[in-house]
């Protein structure tokens, strides 16, 4: 059974409305949003990752996904493996400094013991308290796309953490994300569809397209990319690819002023699929948009 | 670190008031009652356990936190690494049938890959709507102690599921229990305290008299036993520190007449601690009262 599979046999499973399909990355339960995140050391991250980071990290993604429906974080959730060593002392500190960074609350959680010599296998769900959340499907013909912040950082940020020369504000931007709160709960009642930029600007791009049934299109020209960026690296593509940038990403009319700052790179039209531009010149797509599986 | 350092430390960590000071299985955030598990191969569960029915235990021991304080089952999230095998179809189909059993419904999760030879772990999260909910904290000097149903057939079915010779109807009990959801909401009303009992039944009700700050006195004598149990094993020690009931364990004033079928097995007074009798006799504690670590 293939992960696609596995998610065609789930929807077959009573699903809660709340669910929306299994579409999206949170759920809805009356005025609250919910969103989980399971991490593998191995996978998503590397056995010798400061712990603290991790803790910081697996917090920010998670609120992320919260800040994409201008949901306010009230409490989270965390099912914590003891190492019964200084890596638990480490990790708590992490989550102790992103809690308090990101006014958010423990709730609840489970510790278990794992076998020896198992990897790492953290899970966070985060919960938060939204008005009228912005679905990822929601993009409509003559829209404009718009991103926030810049793109591409923590994409140099991870080349850095494996060996790169580069500024530490890009290794910041990969290890310490920040998730874009109280942008999210500003644009929440302007946009018409809106998705943290997590798999890659492109993939994620292409996806809000698919779900809301409209083409896109992209111009590489007009993706922002920070000064830091583009003294270590001249490449728009490979900034449009590398994920983890944890900014936002929607759709909204072309007359939209955003109440958060942002930059307008595409537009919506009819039909399918994903079109780059370089200004006025049709660029060819790379094999890779992204993360295809964000396993 | 232990695992008793790693409570410390974590409640040092900015705590939500529905975290009740990680004190409780659950946590309230609104009308909502949240509680969640992680379950491990080889730890949790056996490697040839059948899947479906890890599923159904999964599910049906987090619904039991949320029986324990009268909530309505609303909503579950799964973490799931997927096998890639016919294991995650059998898994799918016992979650089916147990969500359809329950009345619950799918309301999101996340799916990962794990790394060769790693060790399935699975974590669920439950969601319900309650009322005001029966802390574990609640028992008064005075108060009665009642159970619902019979105590110790999961655990002789799990020595059943090793190999011993016993009836389908005890292994039932431990591989697919029943959360007393019904049982839950009528008595939450009623009652001083509530939990479930999962650890085993005197280790629970210890720590209901500890979290309260009072004493409890427990006659063997009273404790509700299946005929096919007493067919099976004579030995209510173990019936009574065995775990994996799935029963309610309470405390409410002694006039009390139950709005669900229960038992009255002991009574609660000033002081600290846990005492056995045996109708008249004083009963000497066992040196293990249950499942120490829920690890």
């Amino acid at each position: 059974m293939t992960e696609a599979e596995f998610l065609v046999f789930l929807r077959t499973l009573p699903l809660h409305p709340g669910a929306r399909m299994l579409a999206d990355d949170t759920a809805a339960l009356g005025r609250y949003t919910i969103t989980t995140d399971t991490i593998v050391e191995g996978v998503h991250f590397l056995p010798d990752d400061p712990p603290g980071d991790i803790a910081w990290k697996l917090l920010a993604t998670n609120l992320s996904d919260l800040a994409a429906k201008g949901a306010k974080p009230e409490g989270v959730l965390l099912n914590y493996p003891l190492s019964y060593s200084s890596w638990d002392t480490a990790f708590l500190e992490g989550l102790h400094r992103a809690l308090d960074r990101f006014s958010v609350a423990l709730l609840g959680g489970d510790t278990i013991s794992l076998p020896n010599g198992a990897p790492r296998i953290l899970t966070l769900t985060a919960i938060g308290a939204a008005g009228p959340a912005p679905p990822r499907s929601g993009a409509q013909p003559g829209d404009g796309l718009w991103v926030t912040g810049t793109i591409g950082d923590a994409g140099a940020g991870l080349t850095i953490a494996l060996g790169a020369r580069g500024p530490d504000a890009l290794l910041e931007r990969y290890r310490r994300p920040v998730p874009r709160l109280d942008e999210g709960r500003m644009l929440a009642p302007q946009v018409h569809a809106m998705m943290d930029v997590s798999d890659g600007l492109l993939i994620d791009a292409q996806r809000m397209a698919a779900a809301s049934g409209i083409a896109v299109t992209i111009d590489l020209a007009l993706i922002p990319i920070s000064d830091d960026l583009a003294l270590f690296r001249d490449d728009r593509i490979a900034a449009a690819t590398a994920g983890d940038d944890y900014e936002l990403l929607f759709a909204a009319i072309p007359a939209t002023s955003p109440h958060a700052p942002a930059t307008r790179i595409g537009t919506f039209s009819p039909g399918a699929g994903l079109t780059l531009i370089d200004g006025d010149t049709p660029v060819a797509l790379p094999a890779q948009l992204g993360f295809e599986h964000h396993a």
